[in-house]
């Protein structure tokens, strides 16, 4: 790694002559791909765009330049040419960078993300905010076309279009999203590099009339409407029409032409679009043949590929897509939608298995969330599988689309609670605080693959509106599913164990430990009766009642936002119902974004695992005595 | 009305003849316009469609085609001919028909609305439904330039141009907004309108062509190369290229040719798009010439056009727009954004008077939320001055891009609580649920005008993170605005009265009411302390623990959900610092969506008033006293 090594900014990039950049591109691939052999992370979208980040350092300045990566999972090269080359063994590890561009971390992270298509809007704020200045540094989206799907990104065209500040969108088109990229605008960027027409039009054009006659005025008239001939003799007419000039396709693992393109229109004061072409997991071929599974990886071995960690353990997220197929099968008004995760969601076998019923509507979590309303509306019974943090995207057609309308769509909402390396734009804090307050909402939660399968059944044939289901980034506990795949009790929890002392309600993917912690607790003379609050809205209030006339101790627990979280509803209970004299304790997530580390290191940190619940239940429980004492002698 | 009143279904319009539809129109027309001078209501837009409406109807077979109306504030024709022609009378009054579509109103009304943009991804999912169902009805959208400013537009017309399913999307363009329209497409759009080259030169190349000895080579070479010709010879390219076929543009009141080109296309079985010219308020010229005032208006004169009501009271959005551009003034660092809604949040004057650092982005919440963190991020301090409702839409971006990066962005929260009159759709209800559990979150609401003022101070001082500011859709109370514009101190609460029997911990556009309540229970012998909690996050521990420490009955009130609400946090607080005993009681919004009504029927039926308060107070003090009194004989 010997120029890599003399590389400690990008002023020490622009050191080296163009000519020895596709050298340095080489170590940085075989860096990325060494690293995260070992830490997992996301190698397909990292290793296409080495050339194009060496060639934006080595043209612009950063970090007077602004930078903005969508999503910014595609930052390695970045952060390793800017300071960070070191600390990047330890990305995605407690003590180590992001694995996404983060404020924080450097001033050459202009803007932070994780989620998608935020990169246009931020560029096109801070193009205005220089402009206000008098200053006239360069803006700079990195976006790729999956991110294309996503509205935000549609918005941020169309006004930065219809504003005209200096601005540069660089697309990085690799025809993929995570899965092979949809929607019309996809066809269209395939339409502009494959069609060779448009050259060989040109040149009969002007061929054709260099022996007319009349080729003058023939010329002239053409020439007269510009707009039109656009039409014919420029692609990328769509972002043409949406105010931006127009540049590529070019070859984005090709050094010398990006900088030398770069270079050229830099200067131009006005929204560009330079439309680069490269290919996800470039250089290495595993990648190059499998970028859906090397889109986000575990740890691998390097030579040939495979996973490290060869598990026997079951995801909820397979459960989810096994479970789903097998309903399908059954009743054909189920379809799965999913926002450009079919892979994430596990629904590659529903796909696979009924294509009519299956949508994938872009890295769109609004249409995704409108889709299945109109699906609902028509009879149908939508499965909209989906991240917890990327619902949030989707909240606003919840409640106006869905709820008011009473609309019986189903919401499985993976990753609900602490995702772990991703870190803090990732993690599912907030989906039981945004959908608890929305009327009609069925809010449920199972505490394994069981119970699981159980509510989605119980899902499959709910009909007065909206059902969600959500489950945590993590194998189901006891690896065991059960067999009865009848509906459960609407409403109904489920008491695992009583005892006389304290009672914990325990939600999801916090029941197993709260069992675990019922049994840590009984040898310290302590014994807690233990509730599965699967639905956590409505809740059981005739199990509720009877918990709270034997029980003074309470202890609710969720992965999930403690702020306005399902222990927030029992507290309301409790007030609401003259249980005088509870005392109850809330436990989840803190009012905090929490960082990236493993999801076991992070939960045993916050107390949420066994031992943690054991130990929190015993203090509360001895200061309640205390405090009783105190009371009674008073 | 002769006509008109034959026609309580679309059948019986289908039985007159084309040529009498102009003068239904008419009719149609002068009843909209008596019944919303006298109702109040979305004039402007729906005298845009009065024609298109007809035509549709005509044309298609609803309710079996399905018809989807974006926004659904244009629907009063389509609802006067479905059926509810009488009861349009009592439109927006508690027993009279939704302003928008509503699928619990009539069959006819296919997917309800209230939020913009909507419209293709609900037709989208309809079509799919279709397909799955082997059937073969229309499914049509109808929607404004305006909605195409917002991403979810784009994502509907990006999937369903790349699934390439039968629809129908009619685009009526009035070349507004509320006001004016902004954005690259809507230039576009112009563009079609108003440049008649595109005619000229296809004949001209035709012309030229003819005379030509090698026209034929010529002609085929252009033909071969058909994707690009329609850059020469179609409008609507953007549309033709996400994959719609694109007809128009033509008259919107022409109702012979509505019926002809629908009646042309509607057998086309892919997707369509249909331009449409209109003009807002066609047909009365107060509206005409003031499209902006007569979007959405109150009572009026049908005469002369001048409102009923002559007010010399003041609303919360005057107080915002006025302090803003005053503090704008002597700080070069604000900036004032909004989504479509410079006037309906009181921006007018800013945007006059300081049009560099005002930033319309049309109906694109999302993207407001997006520019206003850039702007922040580069030091500026932009206010976002947004309806409650419609932030809903901008929920992930103030997580994932605003509060996560401590970005000082200033949320001016107008309409927050009860809006009245639009009803179910647009209540904001939720803003406080949605906002609370958001880490880094400051969140206020004033009592009054001149608390208002002091707030937007104290915000724009306050570098952070994010900072909210909520009031409701009213006018400030007392009238008066006071003097000082100093800052707040920041989480201080305002004790406005101490009593010995119970407190009342207000919120916002509840404190005055809450105020007078306790002067009403004195009479009751019912001694208040009443707080204002002007900071709902972080709140005032010290104020809160010395009202604990001297209650034992609280009551928390505000005009937002109780679930999830402030309220619930205060709970929260009382549970976790061991103040025993305490009983609290939490007033607001119930887990519902309510209806269309004048907000103070609304919020006296919800007890929401000074006489409701005192009502619920007593009742709450009552029952506690006796329980109390249980308790010790116990």
């Amino acid at each position: 790694m010997s120029l890599l090594q003399s590389i400690d900014s990008p002023a020490d990039l622009k050191k080296l002559p163009i000519e020895r950049l596709p050298e340095l591109a080489e170590e940085i691939r075989n860096y990325i791909i060494g690293v995260v052999a070992q830490n997992g992370g996301h190698l397909a979208s990292n290793l296409g765009v080495v050339e194009l980040t060496i060639a934006i350092h080595y043209v612009f300045n950063l970090p007077t330049d602004r930078l903005i990566f969508d999503v910014g999972h595609q930052c390695y090269t970045h952060k390793i040419l800017t300071g960070r080359r070191e600390d990047f063994v330890r990305i995605r590890t407690r003590n180590g960078p992001s694995g996404f561009t983060k404020r924080s971390e450097s001033e050459y992270d202009s803007f932070g993300a994780g989620h998608a298509s935020t990169s246009i809007p931020a560029a096109l704020g801070m193009a205005l905010a220089r402009d206000l200045s008098g200053k006239n540094h360069k803006v700079i989206a990195v976006i790729g076309d999956g991110s294309c799907t996503g509205g935000l990104t549609y918005e941020g065209l169309n006004q930065a279009g219809g504003m005209g500040r200096d601005m540069l969108i660089i697309l990085n088109d690799n025809t993929m999203s995570i899965s092979k990229n949809v929607g019309a605008l996809s066809k269209y960027l395939t339409d502009i590099i494959t069609d060779e027409n448009y050259n060989k039009l040109k040149a009969d054009i002007w061929n054709l009339t260099e022996k007319l006659p009349q080729k003058d005025k023939l010329r002239r008239t053409i020439a007269q409407a510009q707009e039109f001939i656009k039409g014919i003799l420029v692609p990328g007419q769509i972002f043409e029409r949406l105010g931006f000039r127009y540049f590529g396709p070019i070859d984005g693992h090709d050094i010398p032409l990006l900088i030398k393109t770069l270079n050229n229109i830099k200067d131009l004061h006005r929204p560009l679009l330079l439309h680069v072409l490269t290919k996800k997991g470039k250089g290495y071929s595993f990648a190059e043949d499998a970028p859906t599974h090397f889109h986000g990886v575990g740890a691998f071995d390097k030579q040939t590929g495979l996973s490290s960690s060869l598990k026997k353990t079951l995801p909820y997220t397979n459960v989810f897509g096994e479970t789903l197929t097998s309903l399908a099968q059954d009743n054909d008004k189920i379809c799965a939608i999913t926002a450009a995760m079919t892979t994430g969601t596990g629904l590659t076998q529903f796909a696979h298995k009924f294509p009519q019923r299956f949508f994938d509507v872009g890295i769109a979590e609004q249409l995704g969330t409108m889709v299945s309303a109109a699906l609902a509306a028509e009879g149908y019974r939508p499965f909209f599988a989906v991240y917890s943090t990327f619902l949030q995207r989707g909240y606003d057609q919840v409640v106006h689309d869905v709820a008011l309308q009473k609309l019986p769509v189903v919401f499985c909402i993976d990753r609900a609670g602490v995702v772990g390396e991703d870190g803090s734009t990732h993690h599912g804090a907030f989906d039981i605080p945004y959908l608890m307050h929305i009327p009609n909402m069925t809010i449920t939660a199972p505490k394994d693959g069981g119970e699981f399968r159980r509510l989605m059944v119980t899902a499959a044939g709910f009909t007065a509106g909206p059902f969600a289901i959500r489950y945590p980034r993590a194998d189901i506990p006891e690896n065991a599913l059960g067999h009865e795949l009848d509906e459960l009790p609407y409403g109904v929890w489920e008491k695992l164990r009583e005892g006389d002392d304290i009672a914990i309600l325990a939600v999801g993917s916090m029941v197993y430990p709260a069992w675990k912690a019922a049994d840590i607790l009984d040898k310290d003379g302590i014994h807690a009766t233990v509730v599965n609050c699967r639905f956590l809205k409505p809740f059981d209030k005739i199990m509720l009642d009877e918990i709270l006339s034997k029980h003074r101790c309470i202890i609710t627990i969720e992965e999930g936002a403690v702020y306005g979280g399902f222990g927030y509803y029992i507290n309301a209970y409790v007030q609401e119902n003259d249980f005088d004299n509870r005392k109850i304790k809330n436990l989840g997530l803190p009012d905090q974004f929490m960082t990236h580390d493993s999801r076991d290191n992070i939960l045993a940190e916050l107390g949420l695992n066994a031992e943690g619940i054991a130990d929190s239940t015993l203090r509360f429980f001895e200061s309640q005595k205390k405090s009783a004492k105190r009371t009674r002698k008073n």
